[in-house]
């Protein structure tokens, strides 16, 4: 492609998952020369701008992709430049941007630069605001950035499947006058929904309510990136969603502050402490954490079967039935079949991570990813906060956080009528 | 009708679509002699009160009704006074009102006074706090307006079932001391969701998450009236949920201030720039908004299929699949059958727009709405804030905003390998 | 047991219905000697600690249950120390606690402490920072509270299928300065959904949005303990939510104060008058609310389908359907066969209060509860708050209030064409 070769993007996020590869801070990504990206998008990179006439020139490319939400299971979505989502944008409050906009989709298309004050005819809604941007065509959109905070760009046009297709991308302005506190580290990601039937390859934008797929930037647990800092630090974590449903964004350890969201940052005196923030659909908000204690912190959302991947909703109810043998014989007629559990579903979890229990074709387990303790028994909208003491100087993941004994859950007691009133 | 024959009550709402019909501002509706209305109710009106000893007197006819939600569908629902929402109930703080209620459905009702603090008998939860008001009763229910802010009214009696088919109201109490801020318009809306069933003319009250319809005011794009503006007005938008799910509600163009809820009005220092604030079910907020920059502005659910009419959730997904012959020949057995595209939706309101595609009976198309540059593609809870320089002194509808040029984003290219790098 | 035996618990609740039994304040609840519990827990209890070497023990057994959602529905679910939701437990800001988990289901399971700052090795995510509990086993987690406000315990493992099982309790750490109202009554209760399919006996923790049962406190109305509170007093209702939903709770009458979160009290400035706070899964809301007004004030979920039980949804909808002889032919062939009604479905309350219609066995009637004036037509999510001059001194429920004559909806009319105008 032309124009990965002219280096004009930043080059393309290498995919570390959360469990074994190593988390690559995102200024190690960008393309040497390139001014450092100021903000980590998880799983993702920023676009790189070309400065032409004090302009700041990106160009964003409609078009169909192959994306893995995790290894084992791809799908055909639409993206840009590569990706779902989309490469992050990042700018300053009084830039000058001129935005290409490339569509080597099938069907037309437009982008609304979501929650961005500019003049009407900049704002991206086909039919109303503009023509459709066709097959083939090019349009250009420019304006002034005349405020700060995490907003986003996606399409106003065949709105419902383009987004049930992937299409959507962060668009952040940095303030002018820098940030009322210091922040750190900055994360990002966008919240999404998907439909993926069992055994088939491309979303169902037909699906309003009983999605399968949860994730971040188009990822699921344990493919997420790991979110990293070291104690005493402050992050922020910049959350916009895209879906369908809201979502419960839950931090354990820390309570955050939420300090902002798409209508840009609050005064300090809204600033609210929580440790579970309702992200709205087509809603963003920035929470800042202060990082004391170190380890290994769950950031999910907090509806439990968005933690799942697919399960197959709808499925006779086993617990507390006793299935020896069904499930043998219902296996030799439908090799894809996989009961739930008569005491559960954590049987699944241990299996899958064993490799004893396939599901359907292009379907990830419901329950995965492997901890310092076993199985994790997620998926979905999961991963892990990890802060620590140091970090490693070269980059990369810190491993799983060491505990003292004092500090760890500990067994005391293998009989089940075990009293504590009479001592351990 | 005896009730308007008398004149008690405002004229109906002249119900002029967004595109196309003229939206007359509400004093203009009505009748002569009254007061004019404070509140503009989308495609509605405000109940004219009748003085009677020092008391503000309202007549409200609960009854079955026939309802559009847009040309070419209409349904049996129930409401008020001959509409769902019924007529918008204006007060000023510190009245002393007395509401009469006779029911004219063939099922016992009540109704609720959603936010207003009130003798705990005149709260109209049936069975609770008064008996049920039988076919053919009237009640009446009398108190002091000890507060000010946006409210509704519902039945509290076979409440999901009357809910479901149409009968809300507002009940708005204007401040005896004046705004903190201006407001030059005042706009007011209640959200709601229907299950009309392809080719069924009622609402299906058992349905609980997977609706069709989307509304505003029971009304869905492109019948929603546009809301009207001149630069350097400030607006207020309020906006209440009476359906099954929260409703993110998304302004283009300027964020606005989230100024109070039906609790009543916020403090300033509470007051919230957003661009999208969710309102939650038998929640209310009030949105305020400072007109800056003329043009067409989407105000809409940001849920996609909330934008989107009756779609037929379920069908198979051919995104993607080579369709040639498949569509032609089961339209031949299945007259209705209206295939989802291979590369997408858009297609659709291309065709509905040219007539070319019928779908079922008393069921609207998917997406439908003629803007400047073509179709919307939009359905349900969509319409558009019209700010202008100036608005037209006789009232009505002012035509699309006239971009000029320099901010109108622009074609620059229709070669699919464009690339900025090069020059355009 | 062994446990009850010697003391160690709080007893079970008296577990007394809102409508017909007496509804005893929580202190009467504790054993004899323990200090009174803070907090009354809705048809619940606190957990009396036992204090050793200055630290308080307290003692959950995970274990499966027998619950019962309101008479005429049990379950089998799992819960801690034989109820669902397990019983609350309340501490001190500064307290150190140990908390022992004895597992005696039949997979293994944690605790996490969701809100509460703690190290990371106490946090309980199963896999991720302790082994996880297996069955028969005992693990004792503890912490100092560093913070006061509302929180959760649930496991983190098997998350979805343990929590859609029951298992959840609140933790409430009180203020060591004190409260910065006066708080004279203090409520607490968790929101819940549960998918018991007619004729069965367990929850399907498959189901992600279609539930058919919506609780607080594991229990549906009219079981639901009402809320007690005398003419000018203060009371706080804490709100959380482990469901798949958001809920509006909705409160008639007075306006309450937002006070707070899962994240800790929030400053003064930032509480917020609302009548519906939407509540989040996995979040908690503090409400606050100066009692005026004498009544019996009706506190529910403003989503219609959540304050109604099972109802079949996809039921063939017969409004306005003429169904004389349908349902009788109906019923000899399918005897559980229960039509919605052709006028609205109030005629059910009526023929299940007088007991003329049976549904399904183990499934309650879609609407329920009998109050002042007959039927409420009710179900799940929806108590009183019952507020009086005066209370009984020896506790117990006060009945139903009486209202004067002048404060009560009056009956004004039988004839179906009044006209206020001609006067009553």
């Amino acid at each position: 492609m032309k124009l990965s070769r002219r280096g004009f993007f930043g080059t393309a996020a290498t995919l570390g998952g959360l469990l074994g590869l190593a988390s690559a801070p995102s200024a190690t990504r960008a393309d040497a020369g390139a001014p450092p990206a100021r903000v980590t998008t998880l799983n993702g990179r920023s676009l790189r701008p070309r400065l032409r006439d004090g302009v700041k020139e990106f160009h964003l490319v409609a078009q169909e992709i192959e994306h893995e939400f995790a290894p084992g299971m791809k799908i055909k979505a639409w993206g840009y430049n590569g990706s779902t989502p989309g490469p992050t944008i990042e700018a300053t409050e009084g830039d000058r941007v001129r935005l290409y906009v490339t569509n080597r989709l099938p069907e037309h298309t437009t982008i609304h630069w979501h929650g961005i004050d500019l003049p009407n005819g900049m704002d991206g809604v086909g039919g109303l605001t503009q023509p459709q941007i066709k097959p083939g065509e090019t349009y250009a959109y420019e304006f002034t950035l005349r405020q700060h905070g995490t907003h986003m760009y996606h399409p106003h046009a065949d709105e419902l499947v383009q987004i049930a297709m992937g299409m959507m991308g962060l668009f952040i302005i940095h303030p002018k006058d820098g940030e009322p506190e210091r922040i750190d580290r900055d994360y990002a990601f966008i919240l999404h929904n998907w439909a993926v039937h069992p055994g088939t390859w491309r979303p169902d934008p037909s699906v309003m309510t009983e999605f399968d797929l949860w994730s971040f930037n188009s990822k699921v647990f344990p493919a997420i990136d790991a979110l990293l800092a070291r104690t005493g630090e402050r992050i922020r974590i910049r959350v916009a969603n895209l879906s369908m449903h809201e979502h419960p964004i839950h931090l354990h350890g820390p309570a955050f502050e939420v300090t902002g969201g798409d209508g840009g940052r609050w005064p300090r005196n809204l600033w609210r402490r929580e440790v579970t923030e309702v992200v709205g659909v087509g809603q963003i908000r920035d929470l800042e954490v202060m990082c004391r204690e170190p380890g290994d912190w769950a950031l999910h959302c907090h509806k439990a079967h968005h933690t799942m991947n697919a399960m197959g909703h709808g499925i006779p109810n086993p617990l507390g039935v006793d299935q020896r043998g069904v499930a043998e014989r219902l296996a030799r007629l439908l090799p894809e079949y996989m009961a739930m559990g008569e005491s559960g579903m954590a049987e699944h979890a241990e299996h899958t991570a064993m490799g004893h229990m396939q599901g359907p074709a292009n379907t990830l387990p419901m329950m995965m990813g492997q901890g310092p303790f076993g199985p994790l028994e997620m998926g979905g909208m999961f991963t892990v906060l990890k802060v620590r003491d140091e970090l490693p100087e070269a980059g990369g993941d810190p491993g799983w956080h060491r505990h003292p004994p004092s500090t760890l859950a500990r067994r005391v007691s293998t009989d089940p009528s075990f009293d504590p009133g009479r001592g351990e």
